[in-house]
């Protein structure tokens, strides 16, 4: 089992996580994006567009983070990352659906807090702090750890590929998201979260992922377009 | 059951095909986005986003349609429409990922090619053009009718929520995307999906799309911004 992936990226770490969490033995290859191994292209499935992570179970290449966890927890039922009732699995795929979807289409991190244009960079603010008071209104039920309750499901390793990387989004840009007074739920989760030797071993060190991202923000300000 | 959807949705569209292929009865609620029903606002999970289709069972919202497709098939497992094998079943869930990607961020469809700025619309018509020869490079496998092999899966239903959609938008639009000399694979797969009476009988009228969407590009021409 091998995972090719990149040291920053929050679908690599996910999916290292779930790993983990599963207990399941995998080399990590790190890629390096303007150099890739030979062995991720040949197992790339497109010639056109290369994924990032990719799993290789086998000789054959699982792609999205969602897909990839999809697979592990079909592969190797234990410790579960989808809850085992079906409205239940419903509930966790939604809101893994619900961040992605926020990332993607909103560029609540890195593309709006990072843009050029003010009115990006607005908007971009906004799509986060709606993304976050909802999903502090839709806590942990109360008395549990996370979201998936007393272990770690799905929503809480999308969450939680969210959560770290917008505090150093905020460290980089200056501006402040993701407030303890504001969130209580959310920062107690993230104290939960982070506690579990698992996810903190696993997690990028802050100190170098703000280097990374403020070297990734010069370029988009050096750039002439960037969406 | 319930379905709560719109009729000139491709997500409303995909799940009412999921709905019929499994032989589930469901009652259909056609609603209007500018006059919600107090039904769906009371089963909607967020206060501040409306989604839709929204799937009621058991008086309990199930939302986004590849959320509903996994929800359909773990409860009634006839007519599966995802792979038994796991390796199969990341390989469609795979594919359905790569065409929600592109409508949503690429904006292949209406926001792209019915917006006001040439760039957008180029960049739109090329990502449909690339999304197109992606898919026909990995289209159905040799003497299969469908993605799914010889009966519809997950994978030919996301992409049938699309290939419908785009003819419209090229009538709509003047411009050809899903050219048959181009696009040979798809052009066979897509006679074969709506020769299913199940599929064709829950199409939306094309007529009635095209003065739809015409009516929805105006709307988008005349508006100061939009995304």
């Amino acid at each position: 089992m091998g995972l090719h992936g990149t040291w920053a990226s929050p679908y690599s770490t996910r999916v290292k996580w779930a790993l983990k969490l599963k207990g399941i033995p995998f080399q990590y290859i790190e890629e390096d994006l303007y150099n890739k191994s030979a062995l991720l292209l040949r197992y790339n499935p497109m010639h056109k567009k290369i994924f990032i992570p990719v799993l290789i179970h086998g000789q054959r290449p699982v792609c999205e983070f969602m897909v990839i966890i999809e697979y592990l927890d079909e592969m190797w039922p234990q410790y579960p990352l989808l809850p085992i009732d079906p409205y239940e699995r419903s509930v966790a795929r939604f809101w893994v659906k619900f961040i992605e979807d926020k990332v993607g289409k909103s560029k609540i991190l890195y593309f709006g807090i990072f843009n050029k244009s003010h009115e990006v960079q607005a908007k971009a603010m906004r799509d986060s702090l709606e993304m976050l008071s909802i999903r502090e209104e839709h806590g942990p039920n109360k008395g549990k750890k996370f979201f998936g309750g007393d272990n770690i499901n799905i929503a809480d390793i999308a969450f939680g590929g969210l959560a770290h990387w917008m505090g150093v989004v905020e460290e980089v840009s200056g501006r402040k998201m993701f407030d303890a007074e504001k969130f209580p739920r959310l920062h107690a989760w993230m104290g939960n979260f982070k506690s579990l030797p698992l996810i903190a071993e696993n997690l990028p060190d802050q100190g170098n992922l703000c280097r990374y991202l403020a070297r990734q923000r010069e370029k988009l300000f050096s750039s002439s377009t960037h969406k």
